[in-house]
């Protein structure tokens, strides 16, 4: 009897902090180094498991979705446990589904959901550091807010961009941009049907200076034509951006 | 002009999953480590860092106390606000006050304050194993709770501790011990004059097998008595453990 191959749709949630980013690097713990460990383990067979995108180090993930392809006939509830059992704690699979041929996990996107985090703080707590962007400055949240309002749409976004990727097209879509305040937490969500290396961080760095009153929120849209990637200087800490949800 | 020896008390909290634990070690990262070279930017001397106590690697504190000696006559407010500039954002200092040359971090301590966090969980999160000991499955909370009782007092805590302090004298004194519920959270505070290695670890190790149905409350006082060290397995994981405060 031949098996047939399925996929495995997988949806996971990890601390950024705990690995050296999502994709495979020879000798260091990353995101898909220990899933295809865990899968190998509990499938019995070589698995590669495909992210939807890499997450750098010290990014988190609420809904990162992978793609994983066996022959073995597991159940996906079962499978879910016993990788569970498996993978450190830092990486939790939430849930897996079967899906048809041709899913992939990174064209198949629509659209991807990031959340950056700020906590506005008397003192810097040293527990939240990797999980929080800590701020100990006032920051102007109305003039924030209209800031965020100016990343809707398509612009070209080279300005928010790692240098490596100017050789690309860096026009993107964003759909949604907005900031939402509860007491001392300040939540940064933006959608966009694609993102390039760093950008959601460079966004949320013009953010953070537009609220200290270092950048005049008009600046973005200077931003967008003159493309000039030294204003923002290094994008904000990795630590406040968690990729919530990839839409299919 | 001879400066004259200012001895100050540093009162500081840290995310002990950072370091590898507070004692000074070379080619790792350690609390004292840090102190120490903060305290030397920032002091233009060198200076030697005493805590109150170490604490292993994965274990945090709210309140851990240690002294510094100087001649440099900066204020308190100023050394504080200096150090906290050059220290890892993974240690903050909370207070430093100036105390009289008997004080000694450690000798000088009447009691110690620990507390260990217990999350109740249906599924384990990626982001707080550092913080919180989760717990999948049903723990009783009256049987934990009587279990704790049982620690008040002077005993013999030989089976609570790492097995290298079976040379010294293993009784201990436990003024408080209690269990307090809040939603999903278990907050076991325990107040003692002195700790071994590992006890109090050990002691949550003792109240969650109580818990989960696989030990009995009395069986506490049984290891008083036969000091059995392999009763209670590996410790309760580091990453729940706090030093909340040191009393003088």
């Amino acid at each position: 009897m031949t098996l047939i191959e399925r996929n495995l749709k997988i949806t996971l949630a990890y601390d950024g902090s705990a690995f050296f980013g999502f994709q495979l690097q020879p000798g260091v713990s990353t995101v898909q180094g220990v899933m295809e460990s865990a899968a190998e383990l509990v499938l019995g067979e070589n698995v590669r498991v495909v992210g939807s995108g890499r997450t750098d180090t010290g990014v988190h993930a609420l809904g990162q979705v992978a793609l994983l392809k066996t022959r073995c006939p597991i159940p996906v509830e079962k499978c879910k446990f016993a990788m569970n059992g498996v993978l450190p704690y830092a990486v939790r699979i939430r849930a897996i589904e079967e899906v048809g041929d041709d899913f992939h996990p990174r064209f198949s996107a629509k659209a991807k959901h990031y959340r950056y985090l700020i906590r506005l703080v008397k003192e810097r707590s040293p527990f939240l550091e990797r999980f929080f962007c800590q701020i100990e400055e006032f920051l102007d949240i109305e003039n924030m807010r209209e800031a965020a309002d100016r990343f809707r749409g398509e612009h070209d976004f080279s300005a928010f961009a790692k240098s490596p990727d100017i050789i690309e097209n860096p026009v993107r879509t964003i759909l949604e941009s907005k900031i939402d305040r509860e007491n001392d937490l300040l939540v940064f969500d933006v959608i966009g049907t694609g993102f390039m290396r760093n950008m959601v961080r460079n966004l949320a760095k013009a953010l953070i200076l537009i609220g200290q009153g270092k950048m005049r929120s008009q600046e973005i849209v200077e931003l967008y034509r003159n493309r000039d990637r030294r204003r923002l200087g290094a994008p904000a800490p990795a630590g406040g951006l968690y990729l919530m949800r990839v839409m299919y």
